[in-house]
């Protein structure tokens, strides 16, 4: 029996992790913290889980956590960096769900996301918890970093033409569409329904912070030398789901056939990642609540683009499910462990 | 290894059957049938589906279902009851999610659905497949008619009331709200988005095929004397759930205390019905995907009226997952088997 | 050239009266106050406005407001209070929507709101601005207290069958579902998208604040005797609109024609009342972005139930709309000025 | 007075004419024709129009047409071409929302379209739309194509670009989200609620109608040097609107203020272009209703693109309020007419 811990409990990846943890027999949920609601029964808050969890949201303690055999940070950014030592220290392996040791340039970090980073040291020792890359290192990692739901899409999407030196990577581009949700279960006027529905927009056209991640990682598959990279972001007016849509150029002649077979054989092994048959396009819905990411790839022979089409659910994939295939990883477990509901397509 | 088939595979209860079926590794799906679809992959009509299920629509072939456990109908009314009979007489139980045996007056049948049943002999052999009435029975029943969505919101919020004799059954009233989902899938102009989102009405006011079912359920509770039930339907602009909410009168003096508890004692062993504690109420996205019926029940001393709120998942508890949970209960298996995920709040 | 004056202007009332105001040549808008963005231009936080109206926000300023000829308080509860009698005093006209002047029971009201009244001098002068009731005391009124969203549809659907005597008014039964705008634009938890959408429940089950303000209207209609209402307002998932079904019975016997005509016959004169013809039913889209109220009558003869249907825009008939429509009457215009677009269906 | 005909009123760009012409005294709406619901009223089948407009639908029929000022199609492509001719030549001047006039290559037409062209000799006769672009001829014109909407919005957005040669027109990229109602009335799976609600796809990746149509409209923009364009639609959970995110490269040095201005002075006489002040994004809800198109344009310096933002809703820029700006040119009237409505943000 795994001993879990979630700091932060009270957001949308927590009540997400919790909705994929709380029925496996292998783990026990020992903690839930959340300052505001110290005390309140977890179902209260969350009454989809009467009935499946019997624990009360509690202060943060890194005493009761350090009796963890892993902890989950569900928090926003610049919150696992300050305990996450400690609990390291006392062997607990943590995996990260915020972006705090996602970029392996600190500096870059402190730049994009404004605040000084207060565990530097540990920032090398973090594994990046995309399976599809890192899972040798997932697997004897203390410390993951679990990435971030744009990047889980885009990376995954871009991942067999950069690999295989297919496309020029000074003109990569990604226009992304991420359901409400991703904005987080904080109470934002933007993010209200009468604000968010019916309505399209981008934001963080001038710069995102998952941006600097993306390019780390392509960077990564495109043998360390940089990629250019436009990415757009969209606030899509749904609940859950990315569909990233990639845009590039073949650096030689390509033919359909030929891309559909690159992307089936990256993924023949993975998973968690669906290359639909030629011909088939994608749609958020069809991997609604689960831990897929199901892609599309087309050669446009009059324009001379590849496109990608790939999605995920940014809560799962693109989070909670990422994180507990990253644990499931880590503790030797069946890697589809908790994972492997049929999505809820309506 | 329970062998099953599904009769009308391309509708929503279809699709949810399939949901929570394809994963059970005591169930095999031996037969889809669909005359539009026949030789089509499954999970290339939904795909939601791929790597969950491997098989093809086919003709309707009572061969290949007679050699079935179990057959269940997802079908429109007046289908099962062409060949419910001749697969009975094979030996195959029959879980029937349409209308054709929910009505134990056939004569009232006609006249609700205004077409000539065409196995009324099967009718008083069918058992009425809401578990928390006729678990029993269920058990080993051949032939089990699934209540209506409506119905089982509706009759599960009523039976603590009525089978303990409280209140007036001259003046019942139920105003009840729908997600589009239980409009089918069929390409009708109201459930399209445009049309059916952003907005609320009533429909079937002078008269909805649900209430003579809803009616027959309540008589029973109410020792086999007549009830009068006021139904109104109401379409609401979301994919999943129905809200039921019930006004009764008490016909002597009431508490608060005791009609909390009347409910929890009702439903203390039931595995689906949850009666939330006092002061809360439920919400449909508690129970989405579920095939659970969150209900609470609020004594009003100012107007003298007993409200109850009753909420399920339309597709789940008002159709597939009561169909599952049926089966369980035909086959001896644990009740709750294939029907414990956690709902999917958001 | 009518001088207007909006307090609280960032809220979804505000701006739905700037809608309504703003292409209107016989009106000024000479002020729109917020603390909160006091310099910034109306048209950057509301962009729809951009072309429209050429003003930014101000602080709150007794001098500013009292040049104008009417103010319209577009704030929550406990802020008309504190300086609609200076303006008074100084000769303007005060529309407010909020529910400052609604109760006429000043202890009723501080029951409710919890808050101790702050001129509650000025309540028996106010007028309750129903037209279809009040037209001609609202003409010579000199602050107009807006109803509130529910008691508009509400009480427009029952007021027939109240003046009328023909309903028992000891069981009157009111089940209303509300889009989430009538929440306000206060960003709270159970307004995000990703807790509204796709979810349906009821609220303020053992009392809402429109309660009262309901039974004081329906008790004046009764001929000054009170009335038993229960009334149960539901959250449901779409920006605009109020659908109330309402249930009532009768003291003698009816017949469907006599209903009709009665409802026909009321609203006869009235230009934002439609009565729909017998067997239609209404729908929130119908009158989406109107002052219109929409209904439509139906006796159940089974049952021995009167249902009332009664549909509005929560943030036109509901709030903004009979603000303006009020203003119109009071400054000796056309009633319908302004107020004369066609609803968007869709 | 200008008597008007509606051929096709029962779709979704119908019902819009019918909402932005019903109010207009200078209009009077002789004829809307429906094959299957003529004899019914208009506003049975579309109750926002009660009280706005009391007539019935007609069959199709010359004679009442011709009588007609001006006749629009409302109605799907390939039904203009048939009797456009004959009314023309009875003097009506046409304005067709449909596709059956937009291309001048009508072999290219035919080959997108898949059926044969009736009335190619009327194709160089038409004039294409798009006051931003033919506002001169269009004065003149008897037969008007309007715009397809994706085109509208993507046109809109690259012409400041193109006409000013700033940008490689080897590598343009529009990645378009259009809300539901682009696909129309027809009751299409698709289009269902269930089905298109909570998602998000691409479709028509290899190839849309659209296409050549944005293409021509360029390629003019251009010197009529042809142009390389990559058009991806997406369909989004939204009844209206379309999001335009178009990439392209400029082909020397370019500074965010010049594209800022170069963009501001193309659209500075144009009533319904409004870009939006630099660092601004634009959004579907701020046009929603009403006929403007909303841009931004965005230099990204870092990946050497330049993106433009640009913004309809589908139903009046993109459909039928571009059609009344049109009626409005050719008949010399305010070309605001009918048109000055504050957009719904909400």
């Amino acid at each position: 029996m795994i001993k879990a811990g979630i700091v932060g409990g009270t957001g949308y990846t927590g009540v997400e992790l919790l909705r994929l943890l709380a029925p496996r027999s292998d783990i026990s949920i020992e903690v839930i913290t959340s300052r505001e609601l110290s005390g309140v029964a977890v179902c209260e808050e969350f009454p989809n889980l009467r009935g499946h969890l019997d624990i009360a949201f509690s202060e943060p303690d890194v005493e009761r956590l350090a009796a963890c055999d892993v902890v989950f940070y569900a928090t926003p950014h610049a919150v696992a960096m300050k305990t996450a030592a400690e609990l390291l220290g006392r062997g607990v392996r943590i995996i990260d769900l915020s972006a705090d040791y996602r970029l392996r340039d600190v500096e870059n970090w402190e730049r994009w996301y404004k605040v000084r980073h207060e565990s530097p040291e540990l920032v090398s020792e973090a594994v990046y918890g995309l399976p599809e890359v890192h899972r040798d290192r997932i697997r004897e990692a203390k410390l993951v970093a679990v990435p971030g739901c744009y990047p889980t899409a885009v990376q995954l999407g871009f991942l067999p033409l950069l690999e295989s030196g297919l496309v020029d990577t000074g003109s990569l581009i990604a226009d992304a569409k991420s359901g409400v949700s991703g904005a987080g279960r904080k109470a934002a006027t933007r993010a209200l329904l009468c604000e968010a529905s019916e309505s399209m927009s981008a934001y963080g056209v001038s710069g995102h912070r998952h941006l600097p991640e993306i390019e780390q990682g392509l960077r990564e598959a495109n043998g360390d030398r940089s990629v250019n990279l436009t990415f757009i972001p969209h606030l899509t007016p749904m609940i859950r789901g990315i569909h990233a849509t990639l845009y590039s150029r073949p650096t030689a002649a390509v033919e359909a056939e030929h891309l559909q077979s690159l992307f089936e054989q990256r993924y023949a092994d993975e998973p968690f990642v669906d290359v639909l048959p030629g011909g088939q396009v994608p749609a958020t819905r069809n991997v609604k609540t689960s831990n897929h990411c199901q892609m599309a790839v087309q050669w446009l022979p009059d324009s001379g683009v590849i496109v990608v089409l790939s999605v995920i659910d940014n809560l799962v994939k693109g989070a909670s499910g990422q994180a507990v295939q990253n644990m499931n990883i880590m503790f030797g477990l069946d890697e589809r462990a908790g994972l492997d509901q049929v999505p809820v397509l309506l």
